[in-house]
């Protein structure tokens, strides 16, 4: 007689489990071969209810986001994808209908991002939501892109657009404030969007590894992310905050309420890509941006010495009560 | 300015973060390099506070027990340990000490089993405690040890003794009936370190690798993890009771209670394993188990057809209430 956990896997993860090494997740562990001369990337990041996402977010959004977290710093990293488990903590009131959709979820982005689902385990817990993925990818041996890459003199770019997830927590957090913004619904609808759902860079990922010489995916915020990863690297970094890719609604948030900048540059879940580039490599990395459909912007250089600057129009550094934002 | 995440994992886990590809806990994800020729093995298991454990347990058992159910799964593949990552959930109230001493247990056991820290992931929960970890090991290709592999008319053998753990989740849950045993000091310290830290047998998974058809560890206890073997493999298996190997405190147990074979035989946290092995490799599997110092016992046989008994001294299949164990 199959216990509950068997019937649920059964159920709801066993149709997702495509993969030959996952055994239908029939056996105690699974199994994949890594092409020859690889090594293999591991990022394992959780997300919990109430603090990485809110309990009534969509179940499916919430599994999308729990992958897509990981699937980040794989792109970061120059990996490809070789598939996830998972670890998941359900409620006792959590409904079939509830994990459908969570599955659902999971398996839609698990084909999009070609990360299949090779194992997992799932408990009742008495307390909140949790899950957990371990995401493993692959890449050439030798070059995995490091932080600690980054040499004085060199551009630094950023991809897509940021701060729209902080603004869109900032939506979900203080909505009286926040919908006496000048945005049009779909600006607003967008920002909300990409805290709910991160749009991880994989397909940049075979680009970084050509030409970027660190990089590292932005989960606490631009600032606090880039002065990691100048330390790092052992160099100072300098960035022009009107340089910084904006979307319309973030634009338009700015121009209502300047001290913003500091939600934008210090808030999380860009999940952008932020990297450093020897000046003779910017123009390709941006034609091979601009072939998977990526936004890549230069926003700042290296340079020698420490400390990590993002300077107004004035030149001036801007000054953050909080300079990183972190879920701890 | 580093975030209390940082912080923490800067003073407790980064001292654990010796293998190079850890990279000190300061990159986004670590990297492994496989043996050639070899294949990746993943497991996750995750552990919960009040489900898989008691709040008041050491924490140095928690971080064990968390590593040890998973180093568990590997050794039943077959599998020599790469090492693993650690998602932990932190509730607000727990302090420095306990986490000092998390850690320490953590680094115990990844130095005795050969599993390093590769790297993880730290957060407060407003919920509860809870670990999970993903462990990465390496067979040479082709030979993961698979729970579908047994035929009709192999040996069934087991490691160390079977029940213990489940007595001793007894002793926790009802100390005032479990105290009326007839037990030595000794033998009630023994059934209850038992629930608290599992043995996992990875000094077996090389042997287990060259000699058995199938095998997996068990969980949710010995009748239900026998019954998904056979079951995976479409065969039948016997067992005869008797021949159960239990430890001195669980005979004890037996000859005051006969009924408690029901909680040996189904109750969970055993972390022994159960292979099949064919006849002509018994003797070569136990001479092996012998030299790395583990008992290994004949409980019963395969056979054609379907269905797992365990038969009691006058061959009647035992029946139980609750055949298989779920902390579901």
């Amino acid at each position: 007689m199959p216990s509950g956990e068997d019937r649920l896997i059964q159920r709801f993860f066993r149709p997702l489990a495509r993969h030959p090494g996952a055994l239908r997740l029939q056996d105690d562990a699974a199994v994949v071969v890594p092409p020859i001369g690889s090594e293999i990337v591991i990022k394992t990041d959780a997300i919990i209810e109430g603090v990485h996402f809110f309990a009534e977010d969509p179940a499916d959004a919430i599994a999308r986001k729990a992958l897509r977290v990981n699937l980040s710093d794989l792109a970061a990293k120059g990996a490809e994808p070789l598939g996830f488990v998972l670890t998941l903590a359900l409620p006792g009131g959590v409904e079939d209908q509830w994990i459908q959709s969570f599955a659902d979820g999971l398996d839609a982005d698990s084909k999009v991002y070609g990360c299949p689902l090779l194992g997992g385990d799932t408990d009742r817990t008495p307390g909140l939501l949790s899950v957990s993925i371990t995401a493993l990818g692959h890449v050439p041996k030798g070059t995995m892109v490091l932080r600690s890459g980054a040499r004085p003199d060199e551009v630094i770019v950023v991809t897509g657009t940021i701060g729209d997830a902080a603004l869109g927590l900032w939506f979900r957090r203080e909505p009286e404030r926040a919908e006496k913004m000048p945005l049009s619904a779909s600006e607003r609808a967008h920002l909300i969007g990409r805290y709910l759902l991160p749009e991880p860079r994989n397909a940049l990922a075979s680009a970084l590894r050509e030409f970027a010489s660190a990089a590292m995916d932005i989960s606490d915020g631009l600032a606090g992310d880039l002065a990691k990863l100048a330390a790092a690297s052992g160099v100072s970094a300098k960035v022009e905050a009107v340089r910084l890719p904006l979307s319309k609604g973030a634009q338009r948030i700015i121009a209502a309420e300047p001290r913003l900048i500091e939600t934008i540059c210090t808030g999380g879940d860009d999940y952008e890509i932020i990297a450093t580039v020897p000046k003779s490599a910017v123009s390709k990395l941006k034609d091979a941006a601009k072939r998977v459909g990526i936004t890549l912007t230069e926003i700042g250089v290296t340079g020698t010495g420490e400390g990590t600057d993002i300077l107004s129009s004035k030149g001036q550094p801007l000054r953050f009560e909080r300079p990183s934002y972190s879920h701890f």
